[in-house]
């Protein structure tokens, strides 16, 4: 075989991730490598350390990016707090959560899994009593904004939950980080893990994450090694940690480093808060166009991530072939539904640069015309002003 | 604080890696980012997989890149492949395989080690004594291109070794792959992993693994769950593997993607028997140049990588005060030693696109200028007119 240079479509990405990545971002990755213990590299990751506090509203001394994705961030923080024959309690709404409980399983601990319906959030009262029937966790975990479905948390009260039973906190930030209120230090959260390619609208294969100084100590006070030698903070932080001599662990993504340091840098520039009333003001009015339209949303509206944006697949129609259309005639991706959702759900995202009243706009009118075209049950011809309105106020 | 866009300073990369990336491959890497599960995207995927095998010199179905560096890649074939209370024959030369080691213990499995001297390539009959007093292994791990101290092992005799006494091989090739004779099929090798950022010249942040089908057959048949999910590949697989649907796993690192089929892309044009050629010739020249200048390589002739090139600091030399030189007053990155030869080598590297006759001069006349400068003991003002005379012919 002789293979050619691969040149992309160029896609509007409104799925669950990656999201359109400004093109500021591209041309950041784009800049030409150095080695990874390079004074100047040395500068811009402690540079980035700073940055990603901000965008996690934090103070806590250990905030850097694992070299990997977002799962790698999960692993990380389980495999770094979690022992053997542990017991940690798994708040379980969606996809993620169950991924959770494969890593504690993985850590040879015990999960404790307190379920909650898809779409919904997650039942703090339950989770209260899942901490109070087992007195030996040590480590709740939980998802803030579920990717799978769209349902946010209330991070502040499970963490609160937390802490009065003596459990540290692992919680899932990958979809809200930089496009839903979250405050990591406001809200005593312990180890937070998060991505690139969702509001941060980076490029992929990064996993910002973030501990607080009890977890560190946790990490530090282990009984056995850690189980992942890639992952084992004890190591990676002689290279991230702060002071002194860097060591080598392993060779830094250096490339992705520089679009993610790029992405940190336009969002404070815009602020984080501005970045939060962006999301939501753009998801109000994509909300007014489905809705206009005749679709529903799967979560309640007080549960409702503004990023990601879960409707319903109206009876009849042919869940792959919409999304083929959209691709094909529109070069549109949005998100299909996973696990039991598959088939029932679309994600739409509108998530870091693709939230834009651009995408609003073109996203409505692609659906209302395949929709239209397909003779799906919709109201046609009215999502688009109905957004407008919103837009106009 | 407030922080600005990074822009790093322009180097030549003659260090044991990230090298020199080719500027096709920078532009590459910037193309617009695409879904994970896009068709073109997954089309792409399964070219990748073609010019690995290419890359590789192998028929193996498995061929895939991990979405994280070398070291998950040495992991991932670890965590896969061994299981807890197992033995593994693991060969010692440099760094690398001391963190085999580390990953034998952190799955729960006993190592046996077979020592040699650093600088040197592992010696095939202690490892057939390590085989016979240990019958009960099933795993041999070795270094093939020891990037700590640049010396290359004979991988086929110790496969030949490893087959005949029932293991299989897990072999890290980082530092080889593009550069040196490397036959995966050929040879027979089992769990292959590598890096992106050395001989193939692209940014660093994938390791491209490689599985024959009785190592595929092994991890089908654990009695345990591997202990890593984001690296176990019966999950993995489910989005690489071939055939049929594509289940999500993670969010594929999507432009890095586009930057690893980039270099192979290039890598094929070139012709992988070219390539290791020019390793060779480049070697060659700045050889001539080192030791004309007075220095002397640590690894005997016939166990040398071509691609990096550890030489014995000069007595009285200041180690970090001539790299700062070289690096401020040239912009030229070459590397220190690692662990005990700390202080005592420097390891230069010329490797895929870095490995250039360009490079080979510009290095040898920093390093001449600067050493002499500083006074070391060398022969001034004759390294580069060797190597000129070498590439004259």
């Amino acid at each position: 075989m002789t293979a050619d240079s691969f040149h992309p479509p160029v896609r509007t990405l409104m799925g669950p991730g990656p999201s359109d990545v400004n093109p500021r971002i591209l041309e950041a990755l784009s800049r030409p490598t150095i080695g990874h213990l390079d004074p100047a590299f040395v500068a811009m990751m402690d540079e980035m350390k700073d940055l990603l506090r901000y965008a996690f509203r934090t103070g806590y001394e250990l905030a850097m990016p694992v070299s990997a994705p977002g799962s790698a961030g999960m692993e990380t923080c389980f495999v770094n707090l979690v022992s053997p024959g542990d017991t940690v309690v798994v708040c379980q709404n969606g996809v993620f959560g169950g991924r959770m409980k494969e890593n504690v399983e993985r850590c040879g601990a015990t999960p404790v899994m307190v379920e909650d319906e898809w779409g919904r959030a997650v039942d703090a009262n339950k989770v209260e009593d899942a901490l109070k029937a087992h007195p030996e966790a040590r480590v709740l975990a939980f998802v803030h904004a579920e990717t799978s479905t769209g349902a946010i948390s209330d991070a502040s009260t499970l963490a609160e939950l937390a802490r009065r039973h003596d459990c540290l906190t692992i919680v899932d930030t990958v979809t809200s980080l930089g496009g839903s209120p979250l405050e990591v230090g406001g809200w005593g959260l312990d180890a937070v893990y998060s991505g690139t390619q969702k509001c941060l609208s980076c490029v992929p294969g990064l996993s910002p994450v973030t501990f607080s100084e009890r977890a560190v100590e946790a990490v530090k006070a282990r009984k056995t090694k850690v189980q992942s030698w890639f992952m084992d903070l004890n190591l990676v932080l002689g290279y991230w940690g702060g002071g002194g001599k860097r060591a080598y662990h392993h060779t830094a993504p250096v490339n992705t480093l520089y679009a993610l340091h790029e992405a940190l840098v336009i969002l404070q520039e815009e602020g984080i808060e501005a970045s939060w009333k962006r999301h939501r003001d753009n998801h109000l009015a994509l909300r007014a166009g489905l809705e206009a339209m005749g679709l529903s949303f799967v979560v309640p509206e007080d549960e409702r991530l503004p990023q990601l944006n879960a409707v319903g697949i109206p009876e009849g129609v042919d869940d792959a072939a919409v999304r083929a259309r959209l691709l094909e005639d529109y070069s549109l991706e949005i998100g299909a539904g996973l696990g039991p959702m598959a088939g029932k759900i679309w994600r739409i995202g509108l998530m870091g640069f693709a939230s834009n009243r651009r995408n609003v706009l073109s996203c409505l009118g692609a659906l209302d015309a395949v929709l239209s075209d397909m003779g799906a049950p919709i109201e046609s011809g009215v999502a688009v002003e109905a957004a407008s309105r919103v837009f106009a106020g």
